[in-house]
């Protein structure tokens, strides 16, 4: 089959179709026949880094396709179309996922759209609910709105819980498009310091729940904008790793929970409780059309490397979409 | 009544006998006779602040004693002896607390080792098993395990959920003493770096939970000796409060919580439904000596100032308490 490898450690030009073997499946596995894959920020991490934590070299951790053929301990018939997590190996024409990472696509959606849902929903589902505890009517601020992980939480906020979202983003193209989400206040992180807005909005109270993609350079203003007893999910440092001035004093007297997470580099068993848990409490809502996935941009597979250069371009607004087709037979 | 108030914020020095009014109690409060109250490093904290987040000017956040009058919506008899935390006011002959937070005195324990039970034990239960979610046989690093905390949670990770209990001093003295409650390793920390001590016994592995009450000076090592999924629970700074260099990126990796927290500025409705999960879950251990009050020396009320420059000399392993007696009528 052909999948996408990486040639050396390095950039978006690293990125090359391989002919790979088709994997084998275990007795509690599927393997799917991808119709769509998606790209995420750890694909370029491990593009970039020389280990990776993955087992497979084919790039790649969601999938959306039809169940080529199940393991003897599943209950997933062939021929049924899926979407879900992968311990790697997605961006290629078959793929091996956990039988119970599979999820069913909701009828009204295509693989495209199915593709957007696993990763970013999954971690937003997880940041708020599992790690930030997050209440009926609690406030929370949504940085990187904007982003896949950011759209996909301002929705599981408002529809689930009806939270009060309030969300950061450098565009008012960004803003508009939180906004028609649901967002209640849409912040411009380059004309507002958003903490002093999260206090005047608060009546200076602050937010139960931060989900922080940026880490150092929202440092001091995260604190800021935090509720006492709030919880802190850290899940990126876009701006930057290194804190320089760290207060203990004020976690402590805030009682602050700073939760640091990841969700690729869990195990099967927890991404598979994470999986049950959102396909009872949120999946549901797709099916009425109260959570949407947000495509951006669809690219064919063989267009890869134009694809994670857009991602590292920073513009889009939701999900990136690898699409495998019959293209790729030729590629 | 006499009651011990600060002059103006200062030293030991500073701590003063006064007369005071009787305090006055609400329906859901009783009135205790106060036998005995002990020093917490909160004491210290608000002798030295300007503020106070008290509302009496008398210190004291512990009691044991003698229900003297009960509110109309209580359950509490008249002449239990009960000990608890009280919202300051606890260096006094008389002493509010919410009855909701009162703890039926075990029949075999004196006032004094009983004023030794409801601030440490409580704060080690709060956040071994609520902040902590320590687990049967799971590992925890307590530092400072001489102090009146340390040794609470000592006795609780062991005789509750046996742990395997790592534990941090700086003399063989407490070193000794924290291996006769139970811990199963106690490394002095002028002689050896406790990471490394964790990462050889644990094989690399780390510890499930931190009781951090050093904060800055140990920041490096408690994240090294941190398991991936470790609680890290934050509730004191003897070591300084500014951290300097904070890799965030090592908060995710690990997948860390770091969990900052104090106990006496909670809300009366927290601390009641800690002290209540703590008699179901904690106090019958007490009955049967599997959990035992440290203390290290009692002083009179009346020489308060000599007890609160004993704690700040570090020297005590266990509590400091404060008897209230005869003697103060003549001070």
């Amino acid at each position: 089959m052909k999948a996408i490898t990486v040639k050396q450690p390095g950039g978006a030009d690293q990125l090359q179709i391989t002919e790979q073997p088709i994997p084998n499946i275990k007795s509690d596995e599927v393997l799917i026949r991808v119709k769509a894959s998606a790209v995420n920020r750890t694909d370029i991490v491990n593009r970039e880094s020389s280990g990776g934590y993955l087992d497979t070299p084919i790039l790649g951790v969601e999938v959306a396709g039809i169940v080529e053929s199940a393991g003897v301990n599943t209950t997933l018939e062939v021929g049924t179309r899926v979407m879900g997590l992968v311990n790697g190996g997605g961006y290629a024409e078959y793929a091996v996922m956990p039988a119970n990472c599979a999820m069913e696509i909701p009828a009204h959606l295509t693989f495209e759209e199915a593709a957007a849902i696993p990763e970013v929903f999954l971690t937003a589902y997880q940041t708020l609910f599992w790690h930030g505890q997050l209440q009926e009517k609690d406030a929370v601020l949504i940085h990187a709105g904007g982003s896949g992980v950011g759209t996909a939480a301002i929705q599981l906020a408002k529809q689930l819980v009806d939270a009060k979202v309030i969300t950061t983003a450098g565009s008012q193209k960004k803003l508009d498009f939180c906004n028609n989400l649901g967002a209640d206040i849409c912040i411009n992180y380059k004309e507002q310091f958003f903490d002093e807005e999260v206090k005047r909005i608060t009546n200076h109270v602050g937010v139960d729940v931060i989900l922080d993609f940026i880490g150092a350079s929202y440092w001091e203003r995260n604190l800021n904008s935090m509720k006492v007893d709030g919880r802190w999910v850290l899940i990126g440092v876009l701006g930057g790793a290194e804190v320089h001035n760290v207060n203990l004093m004020a976690l402590m007297g805030k009682r602050i929970k700073l939760i640091g997470t990841l969700l690729t580099p869990r195990s099967n068993d927890y991404k598979s409780k994470l999986t049950a848990d959102f396909v009872v409490n949120a999946l549901p809502f797709f099916a009425t059309g109260q959570l949407k996935p947000i495509v951006h941009r669809v690219f064919p597979l063989h267009e890869v490397q134009q694809a994670h250069i857009h991602m590292e371009e920073n513009k889009n607004i939701g999900k990136i979409i690898l699409r495998v087709d019959e293209t790729m037979k030729n590629a």
